[in-house]
């Protein structure tokens, strides 16, 4: 039955079973306003940058067609594979005839560049041939591949992928020829291709793949990453996967990394993978995790820092991160039936993805700090958000996200249906079809109507948030609620999750958030933005008694929101601090006292950035 | 007199002037101790890494003796320079014959390496040499001559540099020729040859090398730097040099830069370079220096931060910016006689930069954080000093600071004689002699003996340090305690600085440092290091109302010592903090009460990682 399962992920076993995109539709709220700005704007703008960026370019150079230089990254031709998957998810949510064509137009055209032996990668084969997987390291080649085979996994899933998926078995055959046939022990610098792999065997039944995903997983930690360039701990090659206690180096090749080692327990039962990858979950969950979901504590190597090293201001929380996790979540999710997954998704998704893009759809964020602290900024990648960058490897990852958004509200299992995220909508599950009605997140209340349901007894299980202390719903041991009965057409089932305003202590050995406090609702956390307060940002406190009200709005420019006012304190102006030898470091502290008490306005922290510059924080000092 | 003065630093104009390295003979202290160990250990271990590491072997293979292939970076040359220039003042400190000789022979292959229009750079010379002066953004060509020129100045000030002078200049009038007189605009994407420009012209009059020093910093600011690589703000080429506030990009860039505009003023007397400078110290003071005198919050970029970015842990301290700021604050210090830069260099010579070295001379850091968080390093630049560097900018920085550390002690004015920095020892400035007896810092009793002294009255002024907050000397408004009177032979002077322990608070806009203090005593900050504690150093804090009490030692390995003693307490274990989810961000705060009274120990900064490579933190929570 999964082969019938259009979506990403699908697999042969598991605690939960996943549906198809286009077997819940979402009729509004945030997912809803995000898939129709995606395909109203963010699609089309990925589609003009595929030419502009010089992704198709290359692609033409490679078959022999263009004229001029390579232009961008050695990557640059993963940025088409991420917006064809982009594409066919759109197609297989809201079909549309320009979508299988650009599949089709651009699958014609990785054919006549593909090398006839199966190999594809237009630096490689433009500006390097001679050294084609001799720089494994940092070559990104099967990095490439593993998004090719995801976009045509998709593109197949959706129905317009013929094309697509021929080349992509050709170049995956190339692979299993040289790395598994051929015996040669290379890996990859950028893990991504695992998981692909593993989702073509899917796909396919062609089990090579899958054996070269689990081959590709067993050689990490061999020492086969040479140290130039980043080095084995960036990669993950430092330590074998089963062996590894916690993340380490590039956060998004981390992340990766772990879809494909679930993704290999997934179909071989292989125990010790799902072990250690939940054992490093555990550990990224507890030390290395920002309070939006982010993940990646430093700018340098765009990577994990030490445990209890999550700095607000010089967060990486890369966009790509935030989409590798929620892929690695709803795997585990899948794979063992555990809410506390389903629960970081739902952070992930409301905080640190949902901030990586405009409310418009038009701009993004490939940094997601929890702090700006000045108007200067000195990276291109910092400040405001952009239509597009350099390396573009967020956009049109944000886009095929987005398109997928309903592949992770819902799952089956031979007991029923249960509802792992809260959207207006309808849900289509075999003979079940449910009718969702909610104003989530702004309000908790949540009604559930089975329109069209089965014979017999079956079991709704509604997830119950870990922040939901006091809502109508009583969560088991794997953090679902489960109401079991012989269901009539028109039974509803209505309850509240508790969306009370909450203030946020951080653990006392993160020393970068000591002394500060933050603000959440629901599965929002909230920020304060410098055009909402009077007077300046950074002389605001909260007190441990702040009392924190919510006020309907809406945000010009950004749509619907609910605001959180807070009773806070403007401390004295920081010339009245006093300084030593004109150093910010004295023997007497500041004189707080002469503080004026004052109301400050809070946003949720995925709104931010939508009307000016300005500073920014999640964290705000507490008196 | 001036051209007389043997020191990397002799103005024409200021308001005070330099002595000559060996007019101050050093005999103890933490100044004598580094001056003993460079000279045994480091400098033989830098002459010997400049065949290792590639520095010389590449100029053997611009003179086409050598044979293999380019190794190291661009900059590779000025490795090699500034080992050169550490070489000839330590030799102007203490002749050694193998001095000159190491200087003689290395001229000679300079000579030999340099082509006969007079350009010299090994790696330009050898791998490209079609892309000579086209590449300036990043090539460091200028740099490396700028090192070149200052290591010509000390080798000719110390008795043993003709040769090598003769090269300088060919490059000199190489540079003259291009980027003066036939007009070429172009700037070095790392400035530093400014100051050595001027110093050269302050040793051969030459006037055009002042004249290029000019045009070089008044272009920049002109948008000369591409925006490819790190960018214009990276290398400081955002704004003029007269319009810029504060200091971005590359801290080392950005301090070298500073010399180079204080020299040209002290040389053109152009007012709105000095001012423009000291307005950058200013807001650098406040904003962007750390406790150690360090600079540099950022790895990414090896780069200042925003205002208030302090972080302890990521904090980037790199020697050499240690060491640029030491040279533009002296030259601040001559320019205005003013004794807050003097502070700045005891502050900055004490902690930033001496950590940067081991006790015994053998390892230095790259990278000066005030926390090591955990055992686990994925940077090779971090972790434990290391013997040395790919890019190795620092030790051999470090070994030409401590070789000439006796230019920095005292200076000369119409007045009389004055003393910044105090060191056991003797200071010869014309006819005046001076002994100086101290166990400074250990102890702030300082006895100041007139041994030589001309007829007539003058003043001895000392530097009273800003911290001395209760000691016996009365600072005018420049900081320093005047002494006039007709000193005969054997005259005394003694008097005592303020050395009581000092618990020092952040300004509370530094959110890194939010609810910590750290300790100073005297020019010393201090930390605490894991070995030295019962229980985990991060569950250690103290109290605004800490006890603190010094403790004579001898720590292995690093010598003579002061310990502080801190009655602290011990916070309840980790695991007794609440979680959410898994998550370190709970409502609830951990409860703290039930904490344990300990003696922490600790140790001054600049000694710390000489035992094992366990924690450290500078800053720590307060209860």
């Amino acid at each position: 039955m999964s082969g019938f399962v259009r979506g990403p992920f699908v697999p042969s076993t598991g605690a939960q079973r996943p549906l198809s995109i286009d077997d819940v539709e979402i009729h509004g709220g945030p997912f809803g306003r995000w898939q129709r700005v995606n395909r109203e704007h963010s699609i089309p703008l990925g589609i003009e940058q595929m030419e502009r960026s010089g992704a198709v370019p290359n692609l033409r150079l490679a078959a022999g067609e263009g004229s001029g230089a390579f232009r961008g990254f050695r990557f640059q031709d993963s940025d088409l594979y991420k917006q064809l998957e982009a594409v066919a998810w759109e197609h297989c949510r809201l079909p549309d005839d320009a979508y299988p064509a650009f599949v089709a137009e651009s699958a014609a055209l990785l054919a006549r560049a593909q090398r006839p032996d199966g190999y594809l990668n237009s630096h490689y084969q433009v500006t390097k041939p001679d050294l084609i997987y001799q720089e494994l390291d940092y070559s990104h080649e099967m990095y490439c591949a593993g998004h090719l085979f995801q976009a045509a996994v998709a593109a197949t899933r959706a129905g317009c992928g013929e094309e697509l998926l021929a080349v992509a078995r050709r170049f995956a055959d190339h692979l299993v020829r040289r790395f598994l046939v051929e015996g040669d022990d290379g890996i990859d610098g950028h893990p991504e291709v695992e998981t692909a792999l593993v989702e073509l065997y899917r796909l396919t039944r062609e089990r090579s793949y899958l054996e070269l995903a689990g081959k590709l997983i067993d050689n990490r930690g061999k020492g086969l990453i040479a140290e130039r360039g980043m080095g084995p701990l960036y990669a993950q090659d430092h330590l074998p996967v089963r062996e590894a206690d916690t993340a380490v180096g590039h956060a998004v090749r981390q992340l990766y990394l772990e879809a494909g080692i679930v993704d290999v327990y997934l179909e071989t039962g292989d125990e010790s993978l799902l072990e250690c990858s939940v054992r490093r979950w555990e550990d990224l969950v507890a030390y290395k995790t920002a309070i939006t979901g982010g993940h990646g504590s430093r700018h340098d190597g765009e990577a994990f820092g030490e445990r209890y090293e999550l700095p607000p201001d010089r967060a990486y929380n890369e966009s790509c991160a935030a989409i590798a996790s929620i892929h690695w979540n709803w795997r585990l999710l899948l794979a063992t039936g555990h809410g506390r997954y389903a629960d970081l998704i739902e952070r992930t998704l409301y905080n640190a993805f949902a901030a990586s893009t405009s409310a418009d759809g038009t701009r993004f964020f490939y940094v997601n700090p929890l702090q700006r602290r000045a108007d200067l900024f000195e990276d291109a990648y910092l400040g405001r958000r952009r239509e597009w960058f350099a390396c573009a490897c967020c956009p049109p990852n944000i886009m095929r996200l987005v398109s997928s958004l309903g592949h992770y509200v819902a799952t089956t299992d031979d007991e029923g249906l249960s509802v792992h995220q809260y959207v207006p909508g309808t849900i289509r599950a075999g003979a079940i079809t449910l009718d969702v009605e909610t104003d989530y997140p702004w309000d908790g209340r949540v009604r559930v109507t089975v329109r069209d349901t089965p014979g017999g007894e079956w079991t709704l299980k509604l997830r119950v948030p870990a922040w939901s202390a006091s809502g109508d719903l009583t969560p088991d041991a794997n953090g679902y609620a489960s109401i079991r009965r012989a269901w009539e057409p028109g039974d509803t089932y209505t309850f509240d999750l508790d969306l009370t305003p909450r203030l946020v202590l951080p653990h006392r050995k993160i020393d970068a958030l000591r002394g500060c406090a933050a603000i959440e609702r629901g599965p929002l956390v909230y920020c304060f933005e410098q055009i909402d307060q009077d007077g300046d940002l950074d002389d605001l406190a909260l007190t441990p008694d702040t009392w924190l009200r919510t006020v309907e709005h809406d945000l010009p420019g950004a749509g619907r929101t609910v605001l959180i006012e807070a009773d806070a304190v403007r401390l004295p102006s920081a010339s009245a601090v006093p300084v030593f030898g004109g150093l910010p470091y004295a023997t007497a502290s500041a004189d707080l006292q002469d503080h004026t008490p004052v109301t400050a306005t809070a946003v949720p922290y995925y709104q931010w950035d939508n009307r000016d510059g300005g500073l920014m924080r999640v964290w705000t000092p507490l008196m």
